[in-house]
């Protein structure tokens, strides 16, 4: 068990206002061995099909997530007590090159995995979690609890683009990262292009609780939907903002009204407690769209809420290593 | 049946931020007859009594409505492939001049109705369904659904003026257009002048679910009590953006907060399908105020919303007609 | 029983945009005898750790309580009718001096108070509400139903600070101006300095009902221990408007998402109709943060909600008065 | 001369965010005898061709006017010193009603100028500028130095309305109230309707500064201009904020590129020190359009330093009334 | 000479707010042929390093496009009679895919110059303009009036990408479309990278005009400079928004302070008369940093001076042409 | 001379929305001795009469500063090879106690002194100059280069409060640390409390140029009354942002309109390259009146601007130094 634990700055005595906006306002890590979960971002929005603005989401995410304490009120989770927790940077990117792009994410993923560490990130566009799960999953398929408006499986765009932040999903199951029975997808609606939209995900064996089936099941019987689908395999956690409604979170590229609230949000992350989970992120928060920076504020809030459940997980795993290392999957 | 309907660009080809922001991203019609039904803009609000803006509703509610696609997520409802539908452009209107544009409006309205073609609209202040109601609704009273935080029965305003969107369906119900006794309001709430004030709607037999009403009885009970209202006669829905709360739609002139949301009123809104539907408006949506514009795109989802149900009952009653035109009342 | 009752001035004859902003466009009241309810403003924000902003919060409530208007659409109470209302003014403050501005709020409250007036007030932070118990309730301790993401109820700030609008109630507990026995608190939720956060609420035996437990009692049972709790003695209600989700309430200084929705907010206030009520507040709208204006729309409106139901208490208090004056605590 | 003279509430006492936003924090007037110059706002619009809100100027004025202080930095002209100067309150409008409207302005004005006080407003659309010369000119015609982007001497819109915010100056020559050779209009630009657009006024004979002829011939030039053209006759200055570059008042209907500064128009406004000031009016700040509220502030800015002007040459009437009455015209 | 020429909707019959907004109210145009200059928008920004948001910019300079009129108030050129002109749309993009969308963008523009149409557009981030070159400018080099503030002649980016928007005119250069001795750039300033980085510039003959030598030289003087660079050759004129201040034109994507106010920027443009203008461009604007839209306007503003000037020089042309075919170059 | 120089992240290889947001993306240094110019915040409000807001000042100065590049595009000064310049983070503050406050950051800043580095500060208000002349002018005065629309030299507020934005310099005055003969304040305006407002800075001297003395001296001649003022002794620059007029500067506390343009105040401080300059500072940077974030943009600017200076000064100083340690004085 490590000795040292990076603590967040205190806002009792130094204001929130204050210092340079990590996340968490914990310190800067520039070693991923020296943390056990990496908060990262990814300031890329080069896949987006409509109204990009989400290259400047860590920056904001960071500013708005001082305004977070310590312990979770309901969970009494206490992660920065449980592992080791640290602001890990910003992935590399280039704003002009897509390709080259997720070529330097995929790279600092693979270096961060490398190095035992977890990442939860902050997007960027929903594209970016395809080079995150290339650098964390190629060993094995990972299964996905995603929250999302918008399924993310379609092929191609413009004319045989298979990249978008419209496709990261079905690229990632043609390459082996993606279970997709052990994937469910949650908040899904609005209008589509064609009734065939989701045959893909179906055909793969996706679960997809549209929004009008959650409002329908609740979020304890949905839990359950959840914990059914990914069970007990290692299991990454996406949650796109559109996912809410854009009355919770407007700053985002393509809003659809009729979505989640963030206290549904909120429970159903922290039903993921137990689970055994090998990373998250939080993408699509798009700054130049958030008037008022309440969508940032959700995506740092989310952030927290995700780092609860993966820090109660890694804290657990790191039980069961110490006691049986060899059983460890990760 | 007709052989050609016409198509929303698509985005996965063009870009949504491209090209002119017809109402879908549909053609621009000029002829009525061409389409079933047609997307209309009244950009006028000079019947508002206190924070003007909606005149520049048309424009917003068509750009954000590029956001929306071609079939619907739950209903599987795919209108442009049932009904011929097109942008047919904005009503003529004076703003300097209440009464030239009750009368252009209403000229305007009685064309479309001639030709054939059903209007789904988008305000404007909610005076405009007045002159549209006087367009399509002189031989025969419709009844209405409508969605609203007011009743907009009122008298009279700044001594003795009988026109504001604080009036218009006590004119309208004077007139012999709208029928009160298949009238159904939702959503009605806020502090009132005084304890007369929804006397008129009472006497006369409108239906008024208040919000408190609506939210004791949830959407299915609702929807009972609307069928039980309307009936299968002809039938109005006016959509008030300000029914919703105005952190679902701040965007707009007499906000009240304690409103329906978003997704509860896209419950209502899919409920209707099976009626008798022969128009429907969206009103209210006052950019000036909408920070952000999610007002203008919770206008667009509603319009489609709409052309939804409507386009199916579209598509019925030409069934009905082809099988059996005398029994069609429009 | 008083022969004159001041009015607001009626919306259907002078627009809402016209005129000087008084608090509901009651008249402005230099004479505190003159009235049985002060509608008072606090424009302070002397004790904001974070973000400051709440010192506007009086005029743009003011401005935006112009919305309302007379009767309640649910009770049917008629404030103006049942005692005599007026806008008593802003109290006199020091944006400099926090000490300074403690004492001279308290000296406008004990002039309120000894004129027999009940004060409704519009903050100003929270710290705002120390010296209002300090010029209302020296003489006997009051109880409090208290609307809240947080507890208030820290002990000191910023090394030893007693006084900021995280310890108001703590302070106040101390200085026996408030019975933490007669304390509930509704809405208290989001991360916390440490797991100690609420051992001192719950030392001194605050009721305290987080988010989470609220959402699970519903609003009937939450009254139902807002009653038992409170019971019949003399009550101050306190509504930071942190309590409502920040979708609803944008602008205040320190959001916490996963909130009340303005209608639930709506209906407990509603709820506490039949209380003995002795004062109110709405704290925390921070306008400089208010994206559109829909916090102080929320601000003014949860101001007429507790008009109505103080008005009413103030009302039945009365008639008790002239039935049998020596009964009535205050 | 008057023994009372009205002052503003000073700042260094009561912060500026505190209390009622009247004018320049002077007292509410209600009696028009008791004061020499009267601050009145004219919250209308009705003559709005595009975008209105300049109903809502009035209330954003007062609001920003709280960050006004007591003496002129330049002319060292003390205002409140010299005359006695209130908030007499807003004229009367319907908002759906021009006729009313114009003839409810025209009464509050007439009453105003038969207490012999000098209106200096604050609109409003550029219509109302009519209706207060039908109130205070019809006892002979006034000259004018208008600053403004538009000429607003034209004739019709909309089909032959003759009243819209483009044509006041037309009717006011027409009816006898504005004599055109004793006017100069300074600022004009931007594309017109057709290259006639300008020829009634050149006809009539108003002195037509074109804003590049402005640039050519600086402050001092134009200013000596402006007193050839309006020598001693009684005069009224009108200052459409829209005469200032967007960049220094975003917030109004008709914006045009390529203005005046805020500075330039300053100095215009203390050049007319020295002229026979019979009243002024700052017109078309549209607070919905004004984003960060700058253009509410310039137009608080305006009307203080008019007043100075106006104080001034009030001032002096009084000291040539007190002399030598027969000679004042007014 | 043509027989029909296009006109915009007239704004004294049709309200500014009405109607589908294409360029300055024209008609849409989809036969080249058919107009002498088309206006044209290029919605896209995949060449933008920092803050993205210039693909919105063809619509909202559209939309600002309304508030245009029809003659030009300084130089009488009347457009709409001079030439035909019209909305020819928007060119293909790809969002995802720079080399395809510079292929598309260039073949859009091919077809226009090869029916004989000028182009004048809007875009976009600034790589836009080297597309537009090689659709327009193969045949020959053009000249070019470039204002920005900055050179946009670096080499790469992001190591060895040759597209970006800081880097077209280098590109167009080397191939062989820009002369770079008939190139002038004014208004450039703000911190460079190194010291070197007008290097190139400088060694090819492009003449610079620092915006401090601007300032010094005033309009005519530069004007002067203008002239002698790009003497009588066939001229492309460049306009980034950003070569204004940021006060002016905050919706951009780098802005830099210190820039050109608008006056001086539309004197410099109106200076242009007389030039062989063979096409014309806005760039840069950003509606997502457009906090009031009043960059739009000012880009609206900018395509109307510069169309001004594009079709007195295309009047002439056809005169030249009329009369001596041969000797016309374009 | 120091071997190492750290350089700020380049831009062309990471993007500028990337990363932590350190002032003109240099390291975080935590060692006051590794640098000869510290970059500071000071993120402190709490001598705010009126808008607070600038707490939030240096975090959104850091956010903007990362447009900035290397080299100065005029003066061609490099400032960080001149140099060692680095972000030595934020003085410590207590956002509820003034006077504690003002002791810390004399505290912060005298240790930066002691460590032979030069702060240049982003403020926080006004009052924060004084405790940094606590800090580093203890010794013996500074002379002053102000630029300001408000001489900040009142004596008390609220009664008798010595501390407050509009004082900070008639106590630094009182306390030896400010020589107001080498003292010069450039911009001032704005209406005044009363005629004597400036009698205190005349009286002692201080050179004061009003805006309108700029207007009509231009900027060489205003720059000949600075060095005449203030000499070669030590020197310290204070601007405050709003000497620039709200169209370039809107979110400050006190904004006055009729101001400088960014144009004229980079002029202006280019212009005081040459003299002795030990300190520098901009402070009420408002980031929640910011609307669009110019505010920010303007103060990264001016800061890169004065760094561009006061590293030539210093380089000059060691140069001085190295070759005859005796002479220097700071």
């Amino acid at each position: 068990m490590p000795t040292f634990f990076p603590q967040p700055i205190d806002a009792s005595l130094v204001p929130r206002f204050a210092g340079l906006p990590t996340f968490m306002r914990l310190p800067a890590v520039t070693n991923f061995e020296d943390v056990d979960i990496g908060l990262v971002g990814v300031p890329w929005d080069g896949g987006t099909t409509n109204r990009a603005g989400a290259r400047h989401g860590p920056r904001e995410i960071r500013n708005m997530s001082s305004l977070m304490r310590k312990v979770h009120h309901v969970s009494n989770i206490a992660p920065y007590d449980l592992v080791r927790v640290g602001d890990v940077g910003d992935a590399p990117v280039n704003p002009i090159d897509l390709l080259d792009s997720l070529a330097q994410i995929e790279g600092f993923y693979a270096k961060i995995h490398r190095a035992g560490c977890i990442p939860i990130s902050a997007g960027g566009d929903h594209l970016v979690t395809l080079p995150i799960f290339r650098g964390i999953a190629k060993h094995r398929p990972v299964g996905m609890v995603h929250f999302d408006a918008h399924s993310d499986t379609n092929d191609t765009y413009f004319g045989n683009n298979p990249y978008t932040h419209g496709t990261p999903f079905r690229r990632a199951i043609e390459e082996g990262l993606l279970d997709p029975k052990r994937t469910v997808q949650i908040g899904i609606r609005g209008s589509v292009y064609s009734a065939e939209d989701l045959d893909f995900a179906k055909a793969v064996g996706i679960r997809v609780i549209h929004m009008e089936e959650f409002a329908a099941l609740g979020v304890e019987a949905t839990l359950r939907e959840v914990r059914k689908t990914v069970s007990d395999g290692p299991t990454y956690v996406s949650f796109d903002v559109d996912a809410l409604d854009p009355a919770f979170a407007p700053g985002t590229g393509t809003p659809e009204i009729g979505g989640l609230t963030t206290l549904e949000a909120q429970h159903l992350v922290r039903g993921l407690q137990g689970l055994n989970l090998v990373g998250a992120d939080v993408v699509e928060v798009a700054p130049p769209f958030d008037v008022g920076g309440n969508t940032a504020l959700v995506g740092a809030t989310l952030m927290f809420e995700l780092l609860c459940v993966v820090a109660d997980a890694q804290a657990r795993q790191r039980t069961i290593r110490e006691e049986s290392p060899a059983e460890v999957e990760q």
